[in-house]
């Protein structure tokens, strides 16, 4: 029994139908030294300030600043050293009229101190300091709080931990931190055409290539991935595939079988376990044939066997659903505008996507499509962080045109 | 016996003296699951055409496109099926004059056949396909070898595998691949001042943040990085930690101990180890307090204990130096031309460098460099990028005006 969904749909509505029907991940303690590129999944506001007291930013000396009012070279200042504070410790006394202590970079201001001077300025021994010009009061102290003030919300829930991010957590106490579960992908590749990476190749056979870009995309995006395996044309092997999948993976991605032909069996797969078929076919160009289900609460993103297709649908598709899923507060991408790098000679009928590298010359963003642009053409996805987006009924543009583009970053 | 060495180097001259003593990484297999981000340690040579033969884009069929050349709607032209080649199959029948063979997409072009049309705008049973128009020789074909060419130098030594290039990889047959050893980094943090992440903060203490920014950072670069922990302010127990480390690991990096006061211990522990001390001081701000050496072989890099100092140094002399090690071809950053975000207010005497995101807005690349600006401010760093460069003796800085830029890639 067939059932009704909706075809042919913009990819915006893809990424909608499918975000309506799945859930962000749960939470977990992830150690300070695994969490990085993980998604936080609770606000951070500061219990402490960042760094926890008034410190000095160098190796000198801590005084009281009108002490030095009258200092020249003519008519040095001396002040008697009254304490050394070692590294790591807090000085035990105030400094007075007259007096200074020395500390170290690092170690916090003494009371009664107001500025702080180098070393390399003074002259001194241990029991007294020279100092040949005045200073401001406030002078070489870096103040509390000057990272991160106490009750700042510091980080929201669902940003990715990033390197200053971790530092800075670190340092207001956080040996754990509370982030979602990394999504579990599986790819299955089907197809009878397909062989193992290890094997010759006998007439009519290609090597499974897309699922190791694939797996290594979604690894690059935080995500687990694992490779099930090769799944010939059948549709009861490829239901039995994603029904076991979907036991142990969150989401399921499939390569081949979602096009219109009579070998098509990912739909019939889909039907054979009555998964909820959430939407067939993307007005989009690579990227058409595309199908999302839900089957026992998990994902099924079918992309196409093409695999200049299938990334264009990982990406735009998959990168927004799966952001979405991770707790990201954001799209994995910013628009923005860039002119093409090298003419594109064809016209463009429906909505177009090339892939590409943000390349910088002279000041201006260019979408650096030097690639062969192909729909059978890895090649073009090499380090693509940009996609550029044509318009349906666009002409063959030039380089130096101005079009939009989604930067990932 | 103090030795003698260069100080207050430039940032290049740093990076040249250290990449003199340095070697790169040995090699070994890698499992194709497993290479994403790793460097590619010998040339590839395709061996065969990706894909291996032309095949069809479509469900549909081939034929001669000749037997067409009459064809229109009034005027159909009907061709008998002599063959329906199953998926993954090659054809067994080659195609003569008024012969169609049915095929699906992926699969190879049989012999005679110089064409392909698709089912939709075909209409066909089993033994016969109707055509209601002409069509190209040619058309319909993906050639053999339009991804890959055999022969064709695909992949040059240095580079780094991402996702396309390990689709390639795969369709090429490659289950393994040649990699340099991925670099073994540690991470020793001194200072007295320092306490570990989860414990209170005692008056004058500090805790260790630095080492898990830097640990995150060298893992986004694909290093491996190990946090050895927090030895106090004495060189006979940083020497020791230095030495064990030298059993273990390629990189030593330390924090802390590197600046000009009495308390500088990581320049003592060196003299201790009889170490080869490299350089002393870059010119740079931040990142003045920096030291090389090597010690039993292994390369130390001895960081401020500032953080905003440690990162600059890291990413422009580490990042340049480990992507030496590492056997990557290019340097980690290309040098861009962008604007400033915001005013800078600041005068900078000497070398100054901001840390900063790439942003594009209408088309422009700018350094945003929204976080606050300041030596004690790891937020700054925050997603780096992008490192504004200022040089020595320029004034304050306008939004708006244009700097060259280390872009990170």
């Amino acid at each position: 029994m067939m059932k009704e969904y909706p075809m042919r749909v913009e990819l915006e509505e893809a990424v909608q139908i499918i975000k309506e029907k799945v859930t962000v991940m749960n939470t977990e303690r992830v150690a300070l030294s695994e969490a990085r590129g993980r998604i936080l999944a609770r606000q951070i506001v500061a219990q402490e300030n960042v760094p926890p007291f008034d410190r000095s930013p160098y190796d000198g000396f801590a005084f009281r600043a009108e002490d030095l009012a009258q200092a020249s070279k003519e008519h040095p200042v001396t002040l008697r050293i009254i304490e050394e504070v070692p590294a790591g410790k807090a000085p035990e006394h105030s400094v007075g009229r007259g007096e200074a202590i020395k500390i170290l970079t690092g170690a916090p201001i003494p009371k009664g101190a107001d500025a702080v001077e180098r070393y390399e300025v003074t002259e001194f021994n241990e029991k007294e300091v020279t100092f040949f010009e005045p200073i401001k009061s406030g002078s070489n102290i870096c103040l509390a709080g000057e990272d991160v003030r106490q009750g700042e919300i510091l980080m929201e829930t669902g940003i990715k931990l990033d390197n200053a991010r971790l530092g800075l957590l670190a340092a207001l106490g956080y040996s754990e931190i509370s982030c979602y579960r990394r999504i579990r992908c599986v790819m299955i590749s089907t197809g009878s055409e397909l062989v193992p990476v290890d094997h010759p190749l006998a007439p009519g056979k290609i090597r499974n290539s897309s699922a190791y870009m694939i797996q290594a995309a979604l690894r690059e995006w935080g995500m687990e991935c694992d490779i099930y395996g090769i799944v010939s044309d059948n549709s009861n092997h490829i239901a039995g595939a994603i029904d076991v999948c979907s036991q142990n993976y969150d989401v399921i991605f499939t390569t081949g079988g979602v096009s219109v032909g009579d070998y098509d069996f990912l739909n019939q797969s889909l039907e054979e376990l009555d998964a909820e078929i959430l939407l067939w076919k993307v007005k989009m160009k690579p990227g058409m044939a595309f199908v999302a289900a839900m089957h026992k609460q998990k994902l099924v993103l079918g992309l196409s066997g093409n695999p200049s297709a299938a990334a264009a649908t990982l990406y735009l598709i998959g990168g927004a659903v799966l952001s979405y899923m991770s707790g990201k507060q954001e799209l994995p991408w910013e628009k923005i505008k860039v002119r093409m790098s090298h003419d594109f000679p064809k016209s463009s009928k429906g909505r177009r996507f090339i892939p590409g590298k943000l390349c910088v010359i002279n000041g201006e963003a260019y979408l650096d499509s030097s690639a062969v642009q192909g729909n059978g053409i890895l090649s073009s996805w090499h380090s693509c962080n940009l996609i550029g987006e044509i318009p349906g009924g666009t002409p063959p543009l030039k380089a130096g045109n101005v079009i939009e583009a989604y930067y990932f970053v």
